[in-house]
């Protein structure tokens, strides 16, 4: 069976990975600098690129390879290979061809999937979801992105667009989202939200050890900061992740209603909180569900970690071009 | 090829109807109140009877009959054919065997679906949603009930409980609803809910028809008395239908991203106040979906009345029973 390359085309930098997909293992990785600025058409270039360097540096030819899998941090029209609108990325990504320009670039075939969805792939491939019919994850950072796998399948919506469950609306009172809309659940637990959190109970003078920990530089406070203090004890530290968790606790209970997943993944990096998300999380389902059997769903954090989205991108690639 | 029977279960009557699938129609029906108050054994034991009597009233014999499918208004185990919870019922529906029981006492083969299910399942097959790959429906009245057809098939998640839409939270602190969670959709745009916002407007004394219309009565404020005065230009009622309908709108959005149907049905009594449901609910759209292409979403009243969960059940026997 050829190899995969699956890439991760982050706001920061573009991780390119060759795929072993018996074993479900990357083999070979490299990872360079975005450099979004340089606008699209330049990006593209610089993917390109470093998938032909990447194949050689691991010791294969393109002849090794069955394809290429991308996994965006965007809106996508999957059927035309475009990526519509990117909200975390400059470079004017507005129906941008890129399946086809690297497709034209390396000579391999390509395949696009919103990165979240990626990263849903490959823990229902590989991880936390492996061998569960119904799935839905979370992706949780700078954005909160998401993914659902529907009785075996990978649930694509409109042009790939399903399953973007960190713009579910959890307050319509709520905060401005970086999307355009308004207290979707992205707007209240990403990453920033979180350190804001922080931030504010720093300049409120609460009592918490949060700026001590922080240098006195609120730069320094983010959500790992946050889960620290919240570890050892700090209560604000606490009380911010209760009320993320909560919020979290929100949408996925609409999940449960809606989908019926069996296994709910909390992926990314803020899923690092672990049990100070999944502790709040399980309060709310317990006292917002109550018509589906709640009883029967687990919610976990994912356990493939940073390659998640290489590996699931790279497999989702080669179901894609098998066909 | 047989006909069907499909039931409609509901808190005051009990409609049966034989139903011509290649036709899409109710050939012959009757109705009988429920008594859910003489318990649930009783209950099964009129639904039996009821299923034999229309057989013979519309001139057919048992072997005419291809099955029975019942629309049930609560939480079921499709698998086990179990109703496990009727908040809308008495009758102590906890664990009842209704499929079982129903075959035992008839000698047909049934299958249970949940009703807002059944409808979803009918408007699919035969009304609205015809042709139409992905849906979501909404059943709109006492209860606020819904379901999915993803690519295809009628989504049934655990136990057929997937498509609870009625039950997302669409405000965390909102109301206390009948499920027993809080701020669902259905305690906030549920009938009784949409009346009561009449009642309240009324007894502020803001200036309004509702009151006149109602001839002085409460009891007389109903969805459909504030959707008429709506529509003679009450600015109270009109206002009423903007919130409410803003509220659906929410839950529409959050369907939207997280599903991304290609069609989106509102059923039920309380979907015949028509566009003063869709304007504002596809005005919170435009204001809160930008991660799916919405315009590529039609919003519809759906198109079968009253007959909608019956041929939807009987077609959901007729395919589950042919396996």
């Amino acid at each position: 069976m050829k190899h995969f390359i699956g890439i991760d085309m982050g706001g920061t930098n573009i991780k390119t990975g060759i795929v072993d997909l018996s074993a479900g293992e990357v083999v070979h990785a490299s990872v360079t600098p975005t450099l979004g600025r340089l606008g699209h058409e330049a990006v593209m270039g610089r993917i390109a690129d470093q998938i032909l360097e990447t194949i050689q540096e691991g010791g294969f030819s393109t002849a090794d390879i069955g394809g290429v899998g991308v996994g965006v941090p965007g809106v996508l029209d999957l059927d035309q290979g475009l990526v519509l609108f990117l909200p975390n990325l400059p470079g004017n990504w507005r129906n941008v061809a890129l399946r086809r320009t690297l497709e034209a670039k390396t000579g391999l075939p390509a395949a696009l999937l919103n990165d979240a969805r990626a990263i849903t792939y490959g823990e229902w491939k590989f991880g936390a979801g492996k061998g569960v019919d119904t799935i839905a994850c979370f992706t949780l950072g700078t954005g909160i992105g998401g993914g659902l796998v529907i009785e075996g399948r990978l649930h694509l919506g409109i042009g790939g667009t399903g399953g973007e469950l960190g713009h579910q609306c959890i307050d319509p009172n709520g905060p401005q989202c970086g999307c355009g809309g308004r207290g979707c659940l992205e707007s209240l637990v990403s990453g920033p939200a979180i350190a804001a959190l922080g931030v504010r109970a720093v300049l409120q003078g609460r009592t918490t050890s949060l700026g001590s920990l922080a240098g006195a530089d609120l730069n320094n406070i983010t959500p790992e900061l946050i889960w620290q203090a919240a570890r050892q004890g700090d209560p604000v530290a606490n009380e911010i992740y209760e009320l993320v968790g909560d919020y979290l606790g929100v949408a996925v209970s609409n999940i449960l209603v809606t989908v019926g997943p069996r296994k709910v993944i909390l992926a990314g990096g803020v899923a690092g909180a672990g049990d100070l998300l999944l502790n709040p999380i399980r309060r709310r389902i317990r006292l917002q569900v109550f018509m589906m059997p709640a009883d029967q769903v687990e919610v976990v954090i994912a356990s493939l970690g940073a390659n998640a989205g290489i590996l699931g991108v790279a497999a989702w690639a080669a179901q894609k071009l098998a066909k």
